[in-house]
């Protein structure tokens, strides 16, 4: 036995003797190397291993962690869906949910907006301020048809870290990441096509699909490894499908990172079938591996993926920046830019360009990838402390959303019902779904700085939660399963 | 013969004997009153009656001028089109014009940019710096799905000019002008169905159709009164038209303001065969008539119009700020809004907000009205000095557009083509059609200040047109019909 293999067991003997525990954070390297005796990579080694094992996790900068899988809920089951194109609903149900989130007020738990308090956003405050004065004529101007050059020099240079080697040339600014994933639908598909998609999907997305007047197939996707690979090669053999759309990297809403083995056999399919893949990459860059996984557009050799992504996650919603590398549908995709929308407003896209330029952006992201990964585990506990033990939830590798699945018959809509006079709202499973499935499950973000006022709204729906459960079951049970909240 | 109209005649006497020439102001009211011992009220029945007459027009805040309409190059001819629906096309003309128009060297007259030196203009850079900083936290965060309350609060305020009562809960924000005729094709139309257009007609509005999958049916427009009524119905008799879209108050390309009983028998039209009507208003607060011409959506009673404008020809079109009055297609066109861009850019929102507002807005529209009426008069001189004596001009009578026309057979992309070296291009006439009609004509815009280097570039366009005429010709009047340039 070697001497780190040594080191991982004495390591692994007091995690599982709970001498260090879940959550918490293990010797840094060189404590542990003064400790043992042992090299720095000898250690180094050690923790790798540990790594491996799942026993542990790296957080960029903050060292390593015990990992809590072991004590964690169970993963939200694998959704079966009818192999056959539907046509899409819930649009109702999701501008409810959209025009709550802009109410004042109510604790919105659901809503896909990330931190906005964070030092990073002083500072782009300042530039749009200094270029709204020193730049204004380029302000008030028409934009380029394309978008910013400077801007578009500098995403190409930040699609190097998801191994994407794009010229500036190939990149189309647009509003945000929803009017990038428009411009790539209308680029690919005519109305009446049928698309694939993973399930549960983006709403937005869906409903784009929906207004386009396509028609789509939901794939049943795991909440580990992604969309079914299986699942879509049936139902290429049996339907004229256009293109897939999905969130390969920090799921949107299921938070995991596909593989890349199966990133590459889903291009190598969508290369048999010859479909085109929309790549929705908005949360990619807050995985909290660094460095971030590569995207499906990386692998590409044909061009056949459109990739789509903003800054509307990673930095702030209100600029409506996003962009898209469309591959070999370039000038289709400047046209559908051009006629939904014109061009993009001027001022967000000079005054990104300088943060990104000066360094903001990538220390920003850093900041803002612990602060998500260290609320995941927060969130999760709430959710563990104040939801039913039998409830099901995700374990997002990125962004800041997590995806709670209760009991079969469960009714998110209702509960948001309930929940409205007390001030608090999710986001309702059922608008991730073309055909409102997923009603038993709901989103919650955890992008906030998790204070107790929000765990109070954590508590407050795990509370109506089991008075809605309670109703569902036989009146005997109906005491004894409720707990002291 | 009463008083004023013995005063009109002595001054309609002096204009006919070149007295007062054309383009020149007449003495104030206050001088005509004492030179003539008459009273004020009297003499202004007396301008009226010649305005009636079109011997003269009045301009805001400058008096009365002499119109120079006697000398006037004749009118366009309305075209005739096939009355059938047609396939768009022109995409790539239109592309090479919005790409040229980028470029920087070269003095593009085509472009329907307004002028952007005004003191106005640093008024609102200063807005958009203090928003950045003091309400960086609205400006991060998304907006407001139907865009934000207090700018649809001013736009409320705003269309009351052009005699629509709408609140501002029926207003929705959108990316420019453009995008709300987008959102409004969408609202109303499917793929595949026939839009009638005025003819010609703004070439993003047609790539717009194109790229939204409809067929168009061109309608023969008047240069003075506008589309033509009786072909647009022959054409509602013989095909399932949706939709007619047009842009009656300062047309683009043609500068009409169409008459408000032409605008109502529109919609009596469109009552009849029960289809939409999409008013493009984009330019109805540039014409030179003080108050503005009302809007076709202003007579709607039933809700079928969905008016459509935006900031980006009165104010910047880097703000990309547009809006949509929907009508009864309030949420359909919510959902086109959010499917295709989903929300617009908070910061350029809230700082015109401030800028109508604090009253700098109408102060600004006021002085553009007055600059780009007197450029009107030096851009129109310009073209009949150095273009051929047969070109045939519009008259506009707002916004900062002029349609040339020149023999039949001569050809605009040429014209181009041959312009590029000597940097200055013009707007073909042929994106102004779905099918690649009006090649003999060319848009120019008089919003920038007149100076002598815009002069030299229309000498240069007539220099060239002189060439190109001249080489079609025989080649004995060659030299004969060039003049010295």
């Amino acid at each position: 036995m070697t001497r780190y293999q040594q080191l991982a067991d004495i390591l692994s003997q007091r995690i599982k003797e709970g001498l260090y525990i879940a959550g918490e954070r293990l010797p840094s390297v060189r404590v542990l190397s003064d400790e043992h005796g042992v090299s720095i990579s000898t250690v180094q080694q050690a923790y790798r291993q540990l790594e491996e094992c799942q026993l542990i996790e790296a957080r960029a900068k903050s060292g390593y962690f015990v990992r809590c899988s072991s004590n964690l809920p169970s993963l939200p089951a694998i959704c079966s869906h009818a192999q056959r194109p539907v046509e899409i609903s819930q649009w109702e149900n999701t501008l409810a949910f959209l025009t709550r989130g802009d109410q004042e007020n109510v604790i919105h738990l659901g809503v896909g907006s990330p931190d906005l308090s964070g030092p990073g956003l002083k500072i782009l405050s300042r530039l749009l301020s200094r270029v709204s004065l020193h730049q204004s004529a380029e302000v008030l101007e028409y934009d380029n048809i394309y978008g910013s050059p400077v801007l578009r020099e500098q995403i190409a240079r930040l699609m190097l870290d998801s191994g994407n080697h794009q010229s500036a040339e190939n990149i189309i600014i647009t509003s945000g990441c929803h009017g990038a994933l428009a411009v790539a639908l209308g680029s690919v598909c005519q109305p009446g096509d049928i698309v694939a998609v993973d399930s549960p999907c983006f709403h937005g997305a869906m409903q784009t699909l929906k207004g386009m007047g396509m028609k789509v197939i939901e794939i049943p996707t795991d909440p580990i490894s992604g969309i079914s690979l299986e699942a879509l090669e049936m139902a290429l053999d049996q339907w004229p499908i256009k293109a897939v759309q999905l969130t390969p990297t920090c799921n949107n809403p299921l938070g995991y990172n596909m593989p890349d083995e199966r990133k590459k056999a889903l291009l190598t399919l969508a290369q048999r079938y010859d479909i085109a893949i929309i790549e929705d990459d908005v949360y990619g860059a807050l995985a909290y591996q660094y460095p971030r996984p590569p995207t499906i557009a990386s692998f590409d050799d044909d061009g056949r993926v459109l990739l789509c992504s903003s800054f509307s996650k990673t930095v702030a919603p209100g600029l409506r920046i996003g962009w898209i590398a469309p591959g070999r549908y370039l000038e289709k995709a400047l046209h559908m830019k051009y006629i939904s929308a014109g061009r993009v407003a001027t001022l967000p896209q000079l005054a990104m360009a300088e943060f990104i330029k000066q360094g903001h952006y990538m220390q920003h992201l850093r900041r803002m990838r612990r602060q998500y990964q260290r609320n995941r585990d927060i969130m999760t506990g709430w959710v563990m402390k104040y939801f039913p033990p039998n409830t099901c939830l995700s374990r997002p590798e990125g962004s800041f959303m997590l995806w709670v699945e209760l009991p079969h018959g469960f009714d998110s809509l209702r509960l948001n019902r309930c929940l409205l006079p007390l001030g608090v709202q999710v986001a309702a499973g059922s608008i991730s779904s073309a055909s409102g499935k997923y009603r038993n499950c709901l989103r919650l973000s955890y992008s906030k700085p998790m204070t107790a006022e929000i765990e109070r709204a954590v508590q407050k729906v795990g509370k109506v939660i089991y008075e809605l459960l309670a109703e569902s079951e036989p009146k005997v049970t109906l005491v004894a399963d409720e707990p002291h909240l």
